[in-house]
């Protein structure tokens, strides 16, 4: 059995291609090859969290995976980060575990952001002059630096809840190639960017759908407990094309369960990000089209990172 | 935070007193001081294997607990034992890992034992000549052992799937100060034992309604999926009092389970154990009563071993 600590998992991610392991995922999920129960929760109002525990395992696989990741919101108060937990990987044949992945979170956030990539590479507009990113938080951060290999733009437009992490934003992600513009106004974003990315822990809409124009992708990432939502439901009638990464778990968690409990879309308009990827369902059809993709996290996206990082410490 | 390893957790084992705090932790639950979401599970057939994820906390406390533990039933094969797992405990004040307890499945061992010792210490006769033990596995050598300070009976009749379980059964527990019988046939146990314990991964019931004794207690603690299945349904409705570790649970896996779908009991028969120890509801009324425990394993049970290892270990 292998324990990893986070630096231990950080100086093996570089060897890795996330991008490839959570499509991949994606279309195994899709395809009916990863069985993946609901997701475990448990909600904590005092102090806020929650956590979620993601598992599952591909058919015909070596390893089952377990992922336990929470979100603490009022953190910062105790300057520790929000975000923590571990990823389990455990043999399918025997029950014995392999590895303990000590990642407080991170591999969450790395799957995260992969993921977004997955569904920009997929459902974003070809001419993206300036990305959007609502949410200045650590996946603000990450989102950004995952689609570096799928598009060629550099500059970002970002919303954080006070200057102050506007700041930090900018000093962090400036060095890695991007040009930066921090905003407190929201509509900002919305009619400048044509790739939208939200990243936020918000419980009541950001963004509205009167604000958002042709030719407009978002990814709504923040939103993964049946409380959060980022878009108002009425983007999602607006659009075009809805994706679902699980459609089993959008209904009851995310942005899409809200837009369906309000009527604002229906199931069967919903399409799953794998069956985009497998060839089985369109992706964006105009450059003039809104595409949503309402990404929950799914525990697929934990088997395949746990188990790349597993893949590259053999003989660590 | 810290991590352990199994010879590390057997080192502190000696310094708690895991059937006082899993007392508590029923009376705890019992009383709604616990949050314990349904259990997680995933069921493996080739080979076959079956993986519980148990998690919770009790409220107004410093801790949540999650305890993932698998059964494989034929690692013995591979000479390796079936049980594997580990149990983990974070803050519930910022998600924070605490401990890492590599205990391969034996915590759950303990607190299950536990859990029967409990429910012997409040539904036993008072009079046992003879303690009954079908399974002659892990499982059956722990029952035996933490019934040790319950009953001063020491004298037991052992029933295994072979001769060699049994020899070693035998081996293994005549050093602990018991006169230990084997046998092959489960009806002896079921006329000659006042306090029986079943704790195989049976499918089929191995008691019988016709053959149990006036006086008999039962704990069954086998049963943990909707599929296992340890007593016929008709001993059950046979017994004057049936208890159950969690009703939520034992809905919908368990012994219980099983003879409310065959109709045998009605779910406002059952009575929670954490009742009786609280007093609020009565046990055995008469020593020619027949009662009857069905122990599934309940998240409470996890979250006080895990707790009072932790306990133990500040400072380790």
């Amino acid at each position: 059995m292998k324990i990893l600590n986070l630096d231990q998992i950080k100086e093996i991610l570089p060897r890795l291609d996330p991008i490839k392991e959570i499509e991949e995922g994606f279309a195994a999920y899709s395809s009916g090859r990863a069985v993946v129960p609901p997701v475990g929760e448990l909600i904590f109002h005092e102090p806020p969290g929650d956590v979620h525990i993601k598992y599952g395992y591909l058919k015909e696989d070596e390893f089952y995976v377990v992922k336990i990741a929470s979100g603490f919101y009022n953190n910062d108060r105790f300057n520790l980060p929000s975000n923590s937990g571990l990823m389990l990987l455990f043999s399918q044949k025997t029950g014995e575990t392999r590895a303990v992945l000590l990642d407080d979170g991170y591999l969450t956030d790395v799957r995260t952001a992969a993921a977004g990539a997955v569904a920009a590479k997929h459902l974003a507009p070809r001419k993206v002059d300036c990305i959007g990113v609502v949410g200045a938080g650590a996946q603000g951060r990450m989102q950004l630096e995952y689609l570096k290999p799928i598009l060629s733009c550099r500059r970002a437009l970002v919303w954080g809840v006070n200057e102050e992490e506007l700041r930090l934003y900018v000093r962090d992600m400036q060095p890695q190639g991007f040009e930066i513009r921090p905003t407190r106004d929201v509509t900002e974003i919305e009619s400048l960017c044509r790739l939208i990315i939200t990243a936020t822990p918000a419980k009541k809409p950001l963004l509205k759908a009167k604000n958002i124009r042709p030719g407009t992708h978002i990814t709504a990432v923040g939103s993964d407990t049946p409380e959060k939502q980022e878009l108002e439901p009425g983007i999602l009638k607006k659009a075009n094309l809805v994706v679902a990464d699980s459609l089993a778990q959008c209904i009851s968690r995310g942005e899409i369960h809200h837009a369906l409990n309000s009527g604002h879309v229906r199931r069967e308009e919903i399409v799953e990000l794998g069956h985009i990827i497998l060839g089985k369902s369109s992706g964006r059809l105009s450059e003039k089209d809104i595409t949503v993709a309402d990404l929950t996290g799914v525990a697929v996206q934990d088997i395949q990172i746990a188990k790349a990082v597993y893949g590259a410490i053999e003989g660590f």
